[in-house]
């Protein structure tokens, strides 16, 4: 594990000073290696399913870590798309001059080397690796032990790409053990070659890397997202965007868990509300103001408020007004993603100012809480901590800066 | 310290609500504070300067330790600098609009709760506290224990000046005691209250933050800046940049420690530029090659090229040329700052390149690293790590962002 920090430090001093047009052409030329060795991959990935099914992993675990022609194809799509994504490094973010004539900008560099710990599923090899090689960064990348096979069918390819390119291939490195010790000494004693660690995966995995991390971490905890119908929403448009916000896939993490709805308007949009979410196969669960309007709905309990189902599941709530709303999310929400309903834009921006989520949305559904949505072109992720990055991490959140000061003989008095 | 933890956590909601008009009159009230209870900070200052004494504490820490008159009133000048600042909340950072009609902005908010753990220099309290109220953020302060009545009697003025804005006086809070233990605690097991911890002192202490905290932690470990006379550097400007590098105050983490000459100009600079340094006062250690130019130099040995000598004594050497000079940096340097001298910016831009450092200059006086000097008004302290903020860390850097959507309906298909 030391020897690969040491590497991937070496590689990331070299990749910090390659030109875009290289890093682009390392992308794309591990998409055309993906291409030319599916069989390859789906061979191993056959091998990674055989023993998934012995060991008895879980349907959608199994989902997740099975590959196919499309999904092969689908991830070597996604290296071409993050090559066609302008480069986040040499950005000047902001530049002044000084009184005493010194000239100062702020550019855009590296974050130097990254860790990345995930489930197994295999395409984040290629999508995280992707970012960090177009963002300029050497990466170190530890996948579940059930996609093994895949994970080293795929490096393979992300090093063909490399190679093609002249850059070192020390830049993407995979941890070739299945051990969760590896995790462990990552995570606690690689501070000095691994600048930021950004765990992919659920609550268990996220909880383990943020107690154990002696380096800086990038993650997010879970998804507890909001949709607060205010009095001033449409009805039509409410109904839109519960339903999709809920249902569209219910195992994102931007997917909504909790409705809340204003008293004054809860007689008008509740009954329309709910017997959409119905139809569309969702269990309901409401407080007893919301039972007391609609038949079909389950109870609540407390717990619910503070649950991620990532399932057709929703709990409702009716509130007495925008500041009820706003202490719910404040007491209950994981500070991802929140959308208000409302035709009244004043509202909403009383609800942007005081709700302290990454992510707050007017009239739109949260399952837009996403870095190809926000136009990112791709993501490692959705953070929910405030230092560093907040909301989707796509290839410029990957990035730290320098100052340039330029002057002509200045000394400091 | 949990209750002081939950204290903070409920004053930063209802301070990243404050408007900029309130935090700027609480800075300028509590400025007014301190002018107004100088003898009582004085007078506490007394208390910890006999008991310093008693304790044989050094002169330079007595130094740090002491208060004036001429010293309070800068503490309160400061403030009302920091008051006058632009506010650093609330700035859109970034706006686009999807295909879709999503308009999408990053709005700067704060981080939240600040933990700011610092040595025995009272004038620290201040600065530090007037910072994070600018920007919005609860504070938490930890001050070294010679400083004990110090502090207190300046964090009763801060009070004041939270009061008379009407803003929850739990803002900034001191760990009330002077228990080594405290700190672990506040670094180990208070990741759910305190968002970030910012170290301001010397090399030990921010190695034993970095080692013990579990939360995040913006901070610097030392400065070994490096001055390089490239062969196209102006023989004046060489001397007087070295001379002010090195000499204007050697105790500040931007001061240079060693000097990298170009062969090719080693004979034509170096007998200048070590004449500037004896006669400013100081000791200056060379390579072979500086030795068998210069008279009067000592042998300089491996660990002074990783040494941050904080004091009046200078390493030189003679490198073969700007290759060897950024190799020397990557080396040795601890990533704060580097100067390079030379008229010819071609090489100025491939030093920019390839040195990884937070700040580079051309042409400059490696003091000039300070948030003051960079225009931020005032800063904590100068970050050498690459997450969240690099270089000098003003109210600027104390803010982390929201995204705002606001949409007309839209669902995700």
């Amino acid at each position: 594990m030391d020897a690969m920090g040491i590497a991937a430090r070496r590689a990331s001093q070299s990749l910090a000073t390659v030109d875009s047009e290289r890093r682009d052409r390392a992308l794309r030329s591990a998409a055309a290696s993906l291409r030319e060795h599916r069989g390859d991959i789906l061979e191993a990935n056959a091998i990674d399913m055989s023993e998934a099914m012995a060991r008895g992993l879980s349907p959608p675990k199994r989902d997740r870590l099975m590959l196919d022609t499309a999904r092969v194809e689908s991830m070597a799509s996604s290296l071409e798309a993050i090559a066609d994504l302008p480069d986040p490094l040499g950005r000047v973010l902001a530049e002044w001059e000084r009184p005493n004539g010194l000239q100062i900008q702020r550019v855009a560099v590296p974050l130097g080397v990254i860790g990345i710990i995930y489930e197994s599923r295999p395409n984040v090899s290629s999508d995280a690796a992707g970012l960090c090689i177009k963002s300029g960064n050497a990466v170190i990348l530890r996948g579940g032990s059930e996609s093994f096979h895949s994970n080293h069918a795929i490096h393979a390819c992300l090093k063909t790409g490399l190679e093609a390119a002249g850059i070192d291939t020390d830049a993407v490195q995979m941890v070739p053990t299945t051990d969760r010790a590896a995790v462990g000494y990552l995570l606690s004693s690689m501070g000095d070659s691994i600048d930021v660690v950004v765990p992919r995966g659920g609550k268990n995995l996220i909880r383990r890397v943020q107690d154990e991390a002696r380096v800086p971490v990038i993650g997010h905890l879970e998804g507890i997202c909001h949709v607060y119908l205010h009095e001033a929403a449409d009805t039509e448009m409410a109904r839109q965007i519960v339903v999709n916000a809920k249902m569209r896939r219910t195992g994102v993490c931007g997917a909504a868990e909790t409705v809340l709805v204003d008293r004054g308007a809860a007689q008008r949009l509740l009954p329309v509300v709910i017997a959409a979410l119905q139809d569309a196969g969702c269990e309901v669960r409401g407080d007893e103001t919301v039972r007391s309007m609609v038949a079909g709905v389950a109870a609540v309990a407390e717990q619910d408020w503070s649950t991620e189902y990532l399932d057709a599941i929703v709990s409702i709530r009716v509130v007495a007004d925008i500041e009820a709303a706003i202490e719910h999310i404040g007491q209950y929400g994981s500070g991802h993603t929140e959308s208000i309903v409302t035709g009244d834009d004043d509202a909403a921006g009383h609800f942007f100012r005081n709700v302290d989520s990454a992510i707050l949305m007017q009239n739109a559904s949260t399952q837009f809480a996403d870095g190809g949505e926000f136009g990112m072109g791709a993501e490692i992720g959705i953070a929910t901590g405030r230092i560093h990055a907040r909301g989707p991490v796509g290839a410029e959140q990957l990035t730290s800066y320098k100052y340039i000061v330029r002057g002509n003989g200045q000394v400091r008095p």
